[in-house]
């Protein structure tokens, strides 16, 4: 399905300063605002780059969209707006993440509303341990490497191969970045496919994993009691603190096998 | 004017888990809504605990309150909802960050939005390097040392000791429970003081120390372009990768000493 791994090199990503007499590299961050049919929907800070994939991943993980759309800057603007063709599946009204009137906001509820807005993720692939430890390793980040300051997404096939990779400073737009060239790649439900991120493993991250249908999430970093919870709820494979060759497993085990 | 620092130990920040037939440790997260006058304004993903501190310290944060406000637990809700009493400065409306109508959304636009809301930042204090540099260290985090999956803010004085320290899954809810502590405390601004936060230095991190008037900020991590940007444009110092010893200064370098 995937020809090859797509071009890595944003050279938005990170800026030259001078500091203390010296020259140093940071990571570019910037608000994007996404609009709708001309109409704002949502600001966020990011790292310039890839801002339609970013802006359809992200309506994609928020149950807005479920096919590609026309994106792109516009034209009467002259920065950090991107257009998305419309119409919306929902009104994208605040979510509350209640399960009764009578009871509070609750992680349940969260874990419910992604219920709602995912479908069933398939049984498959099942992949050795040893491969998925390495996957941070593969995934490489070339502006993380000069900034220090970015976060990756890596999405891989279940012999490790890199397919597509996102940077930005901020973690769920690595991943929205990665859905939304899935989306418009036509590679989404991500079935068969690993996901891997270059930061700890939040209840957001989880969701967007199970909303694209991803059924291995891998993190370097540690996963949230609510992460846990979601990745167990949908039947998602859960690695954490996936780093130097070893990694802990908290969801999902039936996908690990033991050797590579 | 802190007589002591406070309790740092938080039984809600984490929860033992079973693992490959083994104990764990994992973070906790949850959902939290904020409500004003049982209007819902917000829901964040958080670490349980201190829960009114965080909500006003985001409020704070937005310049939706500018002093200490009733809060608690809505007693007919079971859980994750704390209500604070009104009435907030402002609509809180969506931001933009135009600066004007032919523009798009741009980081000048955010940096003007943070100088409307917060007032200049005296000239000191004047800190040691050696000083700064060692506040990651002296920024113990209890539960991070746990489970590995906790954010913290630390607040400190000019001679590096500890004021309040908070942890959270979300980096900003720790620097929201901190501003929020001090606000209750009676200790806004910041002024003569110094921030220390466990991660990377995004804008909204700046922004929050900015709008609670702390003249040093200090981080483990990077600096983002805009998080500089909003140091030199507010007089904020800025200093990054504090460890082992050493770090960088990117902004505000005349509160930094060579010396201990």
């Amino acid at each position: 399905m995937f020809a090859s791994v797509e071009e890595r090199t944003n050279p938005h990503a990170y800026r030259r300063i001078s500091r203390d007499g010296a020259e140093d590299f940071v990571a570019v961050e910037e608000p994007l605002e996404i609009r709708v049919d001309g109409k704002p929907l949502a600001v966020t800070m990011r790292t310039p780059g890839h801002d339609e994939e970013l802006a359809l991943g992200f309506l994609y993980g928020e149950a807005l969209i479920d096919g590609p759309r026309e994106a792109g800057p516009d034209p009467e603007l002259s920065a950090n707006v991107v257009e998305v063709e419309g119409p919306l599946l929902s009104d994208p009204g605040e979510r509350r993440f209640y399960t009764s009137s009578s009871c509070g906001v609750c992680g349940k509820g969260a874990i419910e509303e992604v219920a709602v807005r995912s479908k069933p993720i398939p049984d498959g692939p099942v992949v050795g341990r040893a491969t998925l430890a390495e996957l941070p390793e593969r995934l490489r980040q070339p502006a993380f490497e000069a900034t220090g300051g970015l976060h990756a997404t890596g999405l891989f096939d279940p012999a490790g191969e890199l397919v597509c990779a996102r940077e930005d400073v901020g973690r769920h737009n690595a991943m929205d970045k990665v859905v939304g060239w899935a989306l418009r790649a036509g590679a989404l439900p991500l079935h068969g496919r690993i996901l891997c991120v270059s930061g700890r493993l939040s209840f957001e991250l989880a969701q967007k994993a199970a909303v694209a249908g991803c059924p291995i999430l891998v993190g370097v970093g540690a996963p949230s009691s609510l992460a846990i919870e979601l990745a167990a709820e949908r039947g998602l494979t859960l690695c954490g603190f996936a780093r130097g060759g070893t990694m802990n497993v908290y969801a999902g085990t039936t996908r690990v096998s033991p050797s590579a």
